[in-house]
């Protein structure tokens, strides 16, 4: 087995930084040092096959993304990233784990989609890969696999508050579905927004002939967000389960959880870069017509983009800092604007959902720390530590420490990244647009390891397809 | 240099726990490996001077006391623990550092007091000790002081709103030192009781005849508390300081600080022990008389226990658990029954104000593990990591990685500790009562490391008076 | 047209009291005068058909119970009070109108069936009545006879959050329904429980074998009724309608709408007194049973009794002095024991809902007077002039002022009124047991007018079957 | 004793309206009676000396100023309105009742202080008055004064947390004060502003050269507010004892008195239409210089005007629709800019504080109902009928009711009335500006009757100088 040392960086984890070495034996960390890569007279350095030097760099355990759909069959598409585009972008972001969802439609069998998504991501993956499980048919048949998955690793099951005949359960299903939860303590995960009224609002819109991108948003008001929110932690609060609330955008839904997590009870959030850094108003962009045109499409993401006039994005922004909201990930859901996206021209509602971002969330988070919004440790904390924890893989990741997995990203905050599709900027993903188009970070992904295995090389991907490996996770353990 | 490997143990940080062996070199931690005490074909425990078997015990950073009173001249009499006889007790219960405070009284000058603590301290101590300074006549040569000390490494100031003509600074004297506080980022801590209310309701009670200890509790409402965390709170607001409020002991405080924090101010809580476990009822103990005996004055300490039929020890509990309180610390302040706590004989009024506690905070604390209010990561997040990051010690103290003090303590969840001053018990604080008499902990402290030397073997102590070194702090690391 | 003096006596109206007399002249109130039955040397008492001598008790504006359910048809059974046996009980009791509901279950017409009520009604009522409008399938037709209705009268339209296939309507209908209502100013009222966990709680119950009717409310938890509360109130202020949430029970929904009315909104509550008197535990009565045994039927109804060791009881005294909850009404519904509540033998959830308390209201609110929770005038705002403004009344009823019509009550504040079947008991509704048996109330209702007619004198009704008459209401005069 | 009948109009009380005619007889209302001028045939009419034509206009009760600062040396000068050029102005703009501020300096024996405001009002006001007593020296003395005050009919005093040396009481002392407050019933009144951090914040502005009045609003920031709210409610709490917080202004304080009412305290606020209307940036006027010029002196209050980039006005309005805020008082503090505000040119903290509103209060309250912000029962709620209530006077005043005095405003919805000295504006009151020069209302005090005189007729003044009577107040009967 290879041996690797990265030599002379600053290692930073959750709670502080400090100079080390961190020497890599096979897949796995051996051991964080003193710099000067001896140890006890011996000379580490002559003794490893690979020094990596991260000099004036920091070396940071690698990201893990929690929330992604690779290749997802949604509204008459897919997804366009499959698991080797996507895992392949994520690893040039920095990241090294992904946890990706697995759909279950109504009537569908909870265990062959299990075995449906192991057959499309296996042998295809970058990095390390595992899933969540989604629950669209809350059956007693449902609360039994919920059991067999945990066995298999799937600890975390996410139900939807919106999109009816396809994802959502009802609050009695729910219910079902979280006492289960407290009882065998998966995470329970929701999209929690009202779909009921969402739809009425939809209807409505598109009755008087409002059709653009744009009222994608206007449609998904902070009131049906803040309102399934407050619902999930009702249930949550009566079952006793834990809770983890996605891709939260509005700081009324922040508001909530606060609220909660001051009473004690294990009820967590997730937002994704562009609630810290994009905006409903983004998708007039620089149309001339009042609400927009097609472009906006680009950014259609549920929950929605919010109005910067309602102060979201401050809200969030700071909810990272006081821990009301724990974690970032992306929700990376990607699809073209060509016969993707162009399914909704003249009709929001035909938009497939989602943005891609699973490659720039480690430097769009990074780009926090430079304009001061979060700390160094803090920015490792909700891109690798917390994640790790609140989906049971700590230890074996999100963590620089003996025993765990050489995951490992030597970031070097001297580079600079220029997202985007245009000449000079980097983007890797399967979309032949970019979200992010223009955004500048004021630091670089440099070298990245995997199971101990440099794959990405002065910014260059130099990994294999099939390296990444199935994670089996085990219970929460950033439960109180 | 004296080498010493710590094998077999599980080590135990904030975040979480990881089997791993830590290697120390002279005063500082070489490095964390895998357990088997090689690497890379290197035999480590053949190399060093000493091995120390962890197996089956918890392998933690040594725990930090960071509200300590040595020797301290109050109402006539002095804290009955020495710097020497403080520090040995403290490090016997797995506390490697103590932050103590050097008091100024009106008229006093700072840097002079400052000068009289390290008198005090030096020669004596067994483990290592940093100082706050208390200020207690905040004027144009206070503020200056304020700079030179931080020089020295004195970050955190302490400010009282209670103590009338000896401690207590008035509200525009706060708001100088406050200022000043945003201005050169020392965390300045607070007193936070309405002693102008108290004295008053004080007053009052013993012109009713109402004179045994008990009557302590009741003239310090929790009222006269939650009112001065909230100007406190106010104060760092207008001022854009840091505020750290000692000793919290009321539920209604905590929801203040929750609701600062929830706003993104840098407003932090300790608590005690005692506010954890002990109630205003002890205080009656077994006494036939209706507002019991002098017995009750071995409890007489500000802020005081609170009753519980008001649900603070419960509420407080969950604040560890949900970060709003962030510390516990001991407010180490012993005095003996005889003639010291008999100054108040016929007269609360007159008791000086003190629990002793430094020795029991790891094992109080590992207690709260064991009932299941925290977790064990948890444990040493509150009683050593945290302290370290909120007084700038952090990277040297509160951790246990390369580079950091060799302060280490192997704890046997195994063991046992009977806490008290009777046949069988452990009592070594030069108190001639214990507070907490009875008191069972399921476990022990087995070995403690301090600075890389061993000071307690078996639970013995074997250190030197005079080892335990001044610590030159920086500023806070914990602020957002 | 007959006149009539009420003399001597202190009218109570919501803001104060004072010492005056009470002229109606027909149906109206003709004057309010200083006492002493002359005005400018003209001797009124000489004038006068009849004088009521009220020397020593107060004159109080009339009650009205806005929630009341003569002859309703519900669960396979139809309450057991007509209008005729109903609103002549109410008279007995002091209160002069009432406000009924007409009930649509799904596929009905609206129109219907709000003639249809006007059939069962009309000349039977012994007292004033309007009626409110239940929803219960939100279709186009709907929302237009909704402004037929207003027109009619009927400004006021209940949706119901529970009782799915009955009365249930989901999130999209309501969000209709409101939005409508936010356009013609109608009242949306709403009857806030989660259905849909109510009957998964209530199904996984039953296959416990949990029968008995104690389980009714362990079935519906608090949780259900914040959390519809808080739903409600998000589409209140998503659609800018009023909102007005029935028969609050739990302490936090409570908090709910504190909390919305402190954003300005227009959300209102109602409680009833058997939120005020009774808890959850009075279910289980002296039987041996550890669950009780049927006789706990008498108190099944929705919401539930709440659990005495919760504090909801005492928070809703509470709500009723700070005015977070404006009314209190009876939700009158009443169920015979005998082949009524017996349906539910060995199955609570087939149990009809309610408790019959119209006769008792302005009494057991009375002692609510007695006893310091409340004050005089609180209690005629709470009983009378409130609902009056809530439900556009306010002037022709609600108050005692010229023009206003003559339904004036005479109490008694030496008499006393024992509530119950026994001997020397009153009780007069059509119910074969009472909710309030043993309640024992430091006054008395004396007289009664309604419509300057004496339908009650010295506490025994004299009126006639046929004089009440339908109220054509305004729309709410209580919004801010 | 004269009679008179107002005839045609439409009642307004603070619950709704009706149209009614109102008899006075003497000094009292006699009776309220339905319109037509009969009453069971008598021609009420015919018999009465003076019939006023109400047609097309509110008949309100007169209203209520319960906070003024007639002839108060403040400052080395005295409010430039004695008794009678405040009570005429008062009495013009629809006020026919004052609560003036017996003010005691430090040392001043209370009943003497009080025995010389009643030398100083006697013969002098054009309607009647009443008094609270300032506590700036709280003494045994004091404390056995306020059980005397209140037997002479002033139950409310209030006591100050800024201006030291002049007026403030320390904790201790308030603490004393509402220790008696609680025992006697005595409604204890607040300054609520922190004035020791106030002085340091004026010290270190003027140190700074920033003199011009803009700098008094800077000088105290809602912080200070916000705390001594907080700080007096809790003195509440502790105590039992009712508070009144006066002129409030910030948002933040708002929200501390209404989470105390929330929780069932007797916490009750004031504002003014000086915080309805104006904001700090008036301050700076037209001037061309960046901090303004010496005209911002005719805005210099306390509390100051906030900043209307803060939301405070917005919420103020909310406030009183919500009830969180109760009354509107003026605070009616009147200096001339010549010789009197000028003592503070090139130091702000010179000017003497204060804004004469008396005049204008009805009217610009009204000018609420115009835009919407109020309704029209509100409007006398809020300036009459609740400071009625609040301060004891219920019954006699602040109510169209028989009994009561004849206190009655004619207000006209179709009159028109421009505030200021320009041609053609009003202002008559004793000052060389106006705070409200160019304010347009859209309504008139039409005729305004004191005690059954008519003292403005036709918007012309015709009373006397010393028909005014003193008010013996009773304690309040707000009180939940």
């Amino acid at each position: 087995m290879a041996t690797t040392l990265i030599s002379g960086g600053t290692v930073v984890n959750a709670i502080g930084t400090g100079a080390a070495d961190v020497l890599i034996d096979g897949e796995k960390i051996a051991a964080v040092l003193q710099p000067g890569s001896t140890l006890l007279g011996h000379d580490l350095a002559a003794s490893v096959d690979t020094v990596v030097d991260a000099t004036g760099k920091y070396v940071i355990p690698g990201g893990i993304d929690a929330h992604t759909h690779m290749q997802m069959p949604f509204g008459g598409t897919e997804a366009s990233d499959t698991f080797e585009t996507g895992t392949r972008a994520a690893a040039i972001g920095g990241t090294t784990s992904i946890v990706d969802f697995v759909v279950q439609y109504p009537d569908e069998n909870i265990l062959d989609r299990y075995q449906a998504w192991h057959d499309k991501a296996a042998g295809q993956c970058a990095i390390d890969y595992g899933f969540h499980q989604i629950l669209s048919d809350v059956q007693d048949s449902s609360l039994t696999a919920m059991d067999e998955l945990i066995a298999e690793g799937v600890t975390s099951f996410k139900l939807f508050m919106a999109y009816e005949g396809v994802f959502l359960s009802d609050d009695g299903q729910i219910l079902r579905a979280f006492q289960k939860g407290a009882d065998n303590g998966a995470m329970m995960m929701m999209h929690a927004e009202n779909g009921a009224i969402i739809d009425v609002l939809v209807q409505q819109a598109l009755a008087r002939g409002e059709t653009s991108p744009y009222f994608h948003g206007t449609t998904r008001p902070w009131q049906a967000e803040e309102e399934a929110t407050h619902r999930a932690i009702m249930l949550a609060d009566l079952t006793g389960a834990p809770l983890y609330v996605v891709h939260v955008s509005a700081k009324q839904a922040v508001e909530q959880i606060a609220e909660a997590r001051d009473r004690g009870l294990n009820v967590f959030g997730e937002t994704c870069p562009q609630y810290l850094y994009l905006s409903l108003e983004d998708q007039l962009g620089a149309s001339s017509a009042e609400w927009g045109d097609f472009e906006g499409a680009k950014w259609v993401c549920s929950t929605p983009l919010r109005s910067k006039h309602e102060g979201h994005q401050h809200h969030m922004w700071q909810s990272l800092r006081t821990n009301d909201i724990q974690m970032v990930s992306t929700d990376h859901c990607p699809f073209c604007m060509k016969d993707q996206k162009e399914l909704g021209v003249g009709d929001f509602s035909k938009i497939p959902n989602g943005i891609g971002s699973v490659e720039h969330r480690m430097d769009l988070m990074y780009q926090g720390v430079v304009t001061g919004q979060i700390t160094l440790p803090r920015w490792v904390e909700l891109t690798s530590t917390t994640p790790a924890r609140m989906f049971g893989m700590y230890g074996q990741k999100g963590v620089i420490q003996p025993g765990a997995d050489g995951d490992v990203v030597v970031y070097d905050p001297n580079g600079h990244t220029s997202i985007g599709i245009g000449e000079g900027r980097s983007h890797h993903m399967n979309m032949d647009y970019s979200a992010w188009e223009g955004y500048e970070i004021d630091g670089r992904v440099d070298t990245v390891l995997s199971r101990g295995r440099v794959v990405v090389d002065a910014g260059g991907y130099i990994g294999d397809k099939g390296h990444g490996r199935y994670i089996k996770r085990g219970l929460s353990q950033y439960l109180v």
